[in-house]
């Protein structure tokens, strides 16, 4: 069996949506489970999530908001009201209809059976999002402008039944946060809901290495009840584009329907101004689709579990000793003396005695690879490699040289991250101003994203959807106030534009 | 009206069940909810829950586990094998048993009725436990003995059906962790299960100033298919034990039933030896009824949400800027100077324009207070109060003091806590040798815990246990090798103690 010139079969040229497969099966990162679409996060894909939940948090708190934990469980009666109000509200939720089982034995097989007994009264449903039961919540805590703002986010698993799960992309059961904010004017609550807008852009590109392109939705595409909904799009390396995350002003529409009033300062009594903004494991899913190559995952170190994976080469065993301390005196200092980000170095000396350690690391996508040998540990020299170089390259370096200039190389693979991710995404992006080039433009395979000038209604934009199964992703934040060029289908000048392109 | 005498009615003499209810409502830390069972916890007991996890996830971390996820719903094929092992096992869980909702419009009402639709061919429960989607995890995951240990942990939240929920100690859904690992020998898996009991009980007196009980379960009491189950037994306030923590030595007994095998270092096939441990949200009550007084909640400051609440006191509008400005100044120096265990500190400025702040946080329990008025801006002092001693006790001190000395007084504070935890439960555990007075002890209220010289057999302690409202909480570990005594029931010689209680 000759080897396969890529570690990831197939690459991504040959199949993107199974190449996407292998590489989480390759890095461990999950699982299937025999729940129905639902997977099982392993601990290196678990880790990942661990470390987006604490970049994320830090940056709640310090924006002012507090997390607090509802009910997993949500009572019939508040997606009833919800539904009278909300068009295209989310139904397919699992159901919770009994709340004991019994244990009966089959006679003839000698197996046990259980069966659901206890029917509730009023059935719950899992909660598919805790908009109506922290709305509830919001109900009784909101009195008085005093009370205000109520900046609230909560970390929870959410489950919808998806009838075609993809690992991390779309799956039954997902991990999020969904913050929950009311404030007492429209200008406070918009001012949130561009700030949480922001906070989400520069996470993904600060610590996921990924450049969005931030924009509003267009009507058609905004969040049922939403006044307005922001979103930061990325591209991945198919060309598709993934809705990272979501920001909503949602104006006093959930609050009246949830009733969360206050008395005004004027002694009026007014509805709250709320927004609700949120990411999750989803996040995992657009890391893994923009960097990995054929070789398998590639990691940007601030959210890898390992940033540095240490690996003794211990060829002799009378050598071995001097050379796995060696490894775990570099680990220590490493630990010890240096910090990324304001974080301690995550360092791992695998000492395990298995073949193709090497190549489990590359496909795992940990930053840094060091191998020391024998020679090494006499010399203070160490054997570099790079998750953003290729796989087979090395360079061997002074061990003090390294240890001056780990944290700025950590840096500089983030870097080369995000500049290549920003690269293909612009050379992807093409202006168009004329109908006939936008109708050729979708029969490309992988086509890129347009841009172009639009003041189209919802029915022209859903129209164009429909033939090329696109969307406009967002009306990009920072191209809204153009020279005039004339609409696409309207031909009326206009200063504002769009992006169209296919997605996850 | 007339002030009450105490912040909290009723007082823990009065009523401590209730006051135990008030002490939460007043501290603003969680409330009912309309799912049954469930609680909403709110941002301040939330926070208590994240300093728990933040502590725990380290310890877990520093010996070699790592975080997974799995699937919240489990098949009812899991718990029909699962069934056919052991007896006693948990059947009040909430059902799945459909994944669609539908909403009809009522013609006469004009209201809208979900009904569940989408019947599932297997229905699914929610996690009361991830025990057996865990081992059948495991039982893929585990080919050779070089697959182990396998050293697993999970943050999730579960759910069992209560039929007398009472916040934080008992309700239908509730936060946990749940450790699961495999291992090659008994050896290993029963040191794993002593290491993690130890971690629990180093937790509770390090983190939440709670003085533990570490001991063993009888067989009675011990986890329905473990082979020994370790405990960390906490004494609140009205003498009742609470089970603060468990960690289980399951022998092969869970890896036969979920076929966790793998090839040995001899080529023969085995069944791993496993452990499971975990802690939950009942830690949160625990905390409350061990410390909390008739004033309020009491926190030990490492699990403190706010450690330090500074209160501008601010009479005239001219002064105003200048104290505001040194709270602040304060605050930034504490933050930025300071640091408790190696954190940083967590400290507030309470600016809010409402009467009776001191007391909202001698409510909330946070462990110092200190208000800063016009005239402590001139002389560089502070009015500090500590939340261990009276609610009325102020010092006035020197702000460069404060500043030199603020870490000491808050580990004065957590030691505080913990000696008037433990002085209190030395006072109430009494040893006892004769049946006699084991009989009429029971008869008083509250009564505290005795140790007695114990050989009895299940049966016996099942008849005493029944007869008295109370179970052997632990056979203590310092207590197994005590000189002989004549057991309290059989007479024969024994050098082991048993710890008898009434227990939540
Ligand atoms: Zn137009
Ligand atoms: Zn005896």
């Amino acid at each position: 069996m000759s080897a396969p010139k890529t570690a990831i079969t197939p690459t991504r040229a040959d199949d993107f949506p199974e190449w996407y497969q292998q590489v989480i099966k390759a890095a461990d990162m999950a699982e299937n489970s025999e729940t129905r679409g639902c997977m099982v996060i392993k601990p290196w894909g678990y880790g990942i999530w661990e470390l987006i939940q604490q970049g994320l948090d830090r940056r709640f708190k310090e924006t002012g908001h507090q997390n607090a934990y509802f009910p997993l469980l949500i009572p019939l009666s508040y997606l009833e009201k919800e539904a009278e109000h909300a068009e295209g509200f989310a139904t397919e939720c699992a159901v919770v209809t009994h709340h004991r089982l019994e244990a009966v034995k089959d006679e003839e097989t000698g197996k046990t059976k259980m069966i659901p007994t206890g029917e509730l009264a009023e059935p719950y449903v899992i909660r598919p999002t805790s908009e109506t039961i922290i709305g509830a919540a919001f109900s009784r805590w909101v009195q008085s402008y005093r009370d205000l703002p109520l900046l609230i986010n909560q970390w929870a698993n959410v489950m919808r039944w998806e009838m075609r799960p993809r690992m991390f992309l779309r799956t039954a059961e997902f991990l999020w946060q969904e913050g929950h904010t009311a404030h007492e004017t429209a200008e406070e609550a918009i001012e949130e809901t561009r700030k949480m807008h922001k906070v989400y852009a520069d996470f993904l590109r600060d610590h996921l290495a990924i450049p969005v392109i931030p924009g509003e939705k267009t009507e058609n595409e905004r969040f049922p009840g939403a006044d307005m909904t922001l979103t930061v799009e990325a591209m991945v390396q198919d060309k598709k584009a993934i809705q990272a995350g979501t920001s909503h002003y949602l104006g006093t529409n959930f609050s009246k329907a949830q009733d969360i009033s206050f008395t005004g300062r004027e002694g009026s009594v007014e509805h709250a101004h709320t927004t609700s903004w949120g990411v999750s494991t989803r996040l995992i899913g657009t890391l893994i689709m923009a960097h990995s190559d054929d070789d398998g995952l590639v990691l940007p170190p601030r959210v890898a579990t390992q940033q540095i994976v240490i690996i003794p080469i211990t060829p002799k065993e009378d050598t071995r000793d001097a050379v796995l301390a060696s490894c775990h005196a570099l680990a220590t200092t490493l630990r010890k003396d240096c910090k990324f980000h304001g974080e301690p170095l995550r360092v791992l000396v695998d000492e395990r005695d298995v073949k193709g350690k090497k190549w489990e690391w590359v496909k795992k996508g940990a930053p840094l690879r060091i191998e020391i040998g024998p020679r090494d540990v006499e010399s203070r020299k160490l054997c570099l490699q790079r998750r953003d170089k290729p796989s087979n390259d090395k360079e061997f370096v002074d061990k003090e040289d390294f240890l001056r200039n780990v944290t700025d190389i950590l840096q500089e693979i983030h870097d080369n991250l995000l500049n290549a991710a920003t690269a293909f995404r612009d050379e992807n992006i093409v202006e168009c101003s004329d109908l006939e080039s936008f109708h050729k433009h979708w029969k490309q395979d992988n086509p890129g994203w347009l841009l172009t000038p639009w003041c189209g209604s919802s029915a022209e934009e859903d129209a164009l959807s429909k033939e090329h199964k696109i969307t406009v992703r967002c009306l990009p934040l920072d191209k809204q106030d153009e020279p005039e060029q004339a609409c696409l289908v309207t031909g009326k000048p206009t200063k504002l534009r769009a992006l169209w392109g296919r997605s996850y």
